[in-house]
């Protein structure tokens, strides 16, 4: 009992999205229930011990929440990973980074979602939106037509750009450029002169509904798309998906997490993270 | 004789660069001639005939130059192609494209050398300027390092970036977007305030040791790297090749020339140019 009750907690402190404003956080959560919603029936109970789900450094500036629910073997979904991450900054202010990202199995090609956004002060915010595909589209260009271009997803990267205070970003790992897809929203928005409402009001009316049409398209033309892969194909994903998990989190997290979290707290969560990233 | 005549004309026909600027012109004059000089001895004449290597429009108001030159059987380089293509338009400016590329042969895996740019108007200019990747670097991290971050390929991006009349550019070929690197400058600048002046100063002070420091490294961390390529590593190469050269052949140039130069010219243009890129 005690156990699916902190299960239970884990999920609800992912929910809380405690740090962020409420245009951020309002987000967060219709992007999170929509995606559980449509996958209800597949998602088995996160497992994370609850000393990962919830994690602190020891003067508690730091704080994070993780939640992971892997996919019964049937379904199309390998595991759904959602998180938050706040930790004061010397200067006084905060980094808060807040994420949801979903991966799909070998059983299918098509592409995986991922959603982050970056706030390190109230008038900054990288937002990064992709469907990364999960093979080489330069030999599959009939993947590139069915999952980018009949999608029209470029058309929602355009039209962010369209506001004024919305520049592309560009990644410091060449690696992470390499991962992303032809169509990846990967923006740096900052509203120095609007301020901290300002940036309220590009995310409720510019980033809300784009994020929604853009997860939208990746569950009714990814995730739940019909696709027959054949045995070769099977192992070639496996060898991509494993590689792109590896590297990504030796990026993402390997790096900064012990920095933030200390070496032991950091060590931890990442060799939890690990045994869903494996493939 | 009458037809090495008609080649050296080829090729003095391309370096005339009539109808750009001067500093324009003057980098691309340099950028062949650098290209030219380090592979010298393992360049062979172009064999274009002449109505390829120079054509134009029945009213003479399109008008390009082609020269492609084959590397001999023992060299990295495959072909060397160099072109450019001037169109009036129909609101009195003209279309002005110049082009510099060189395609490696599948002995080596290092990257491909592509430099274009492309002016609608004296103050508006599209600069592509890359190392396109042979290989999927998403499964070959090592090459991603060697070529792209051991050589600190992206500060001369990141530095041109700083000039505040340039911008990012995106393709709107998602297949072109797909073929780039991590590292590809893909711009557009802008100099309405300034002027074609602004625009002369910025190819001058920038875009000429930008362009000149790439081309540096292509050559002496890709076009010369010694590389083993194993049999099927060779094979897939060829097949990755021939789909991106297929591909790009389809999109840039399938779809303009026709419109440009009439169905009859394009299609001539187009068929001497297939012979070089089947791989």
């Amino acid at each position: 009992f005690s156990v699916s009750c902190s299960l239970m907690e884990g999920r609800s402190k992912l929910m809380e999205f405690p740090f962020v404003s409420s245009a951020h956080k309002n987000l967060m959560v219709d992007l999170v229930s929509t995606l559980e919603n449509r996958f209800h029936s597949h998602l088995l109970p996160c497992s994370l011990p609850p000393d990962v789900q919830f994690y602190q450094n020891h003067s508690s500036t730091a704080q994070a929440s993780l939640h992971i629910t892997p996919a019964t073997n049937n379904s199309p979904v390998d595991f759904v990973l959602g998180s938050w991450v706040h930790s004061e900054l010397p200067t006084g202010g905060s980094l808060d980074i807040t994420s949801l990202s979903a991966y799909l199995s070998s059983s299918t090609d098509a592409p995986n979602f991922v959603f982050e956004m970056i706030r390190s002060s109230p008038t900054m915010l990288v937002l990064i939106l992709d469907l990364p595909p999960r093979k080489d589209l330069v030999l599959w260009p009939d993947d590139l037509k069915t999952f980018y271009e009949d999608t029209q997803l470029d058309t929602h990267r355009q039209a962010l750009l369209r506001v004024p205070e919305v520049q592309p970003y560009f990644s410091s790992s060449l690696y992470i450029r390499t991962v992303s897809s032809p169509t990846a929203i990967m923006v740096r928005i900052l509203t120095e002169t609007g301020g901290a409402q300002r940036m309220e009001d590009i995310i409720r009316d510019h980033l809300d509904p784009i994020s929604k049409q853009v997860l939208g398209i990746w569950l009714d033309h990814c995730a739940c798309a019909n696709r027959q892969v054949g045995e070769a194909d099977q192992a070639y994903l496996r060898k991509r998906d494993a590689l792109i998990r590896n590297k990504t989190l030796e990026i993402d997290l390997a790096s900064s997490f012990p920095r933030l979290f200390g070496p032991e707290v950091a060590n931890r969560v990442l060799e939890a993270i690990k045994e869903y990233f494996t493939v």
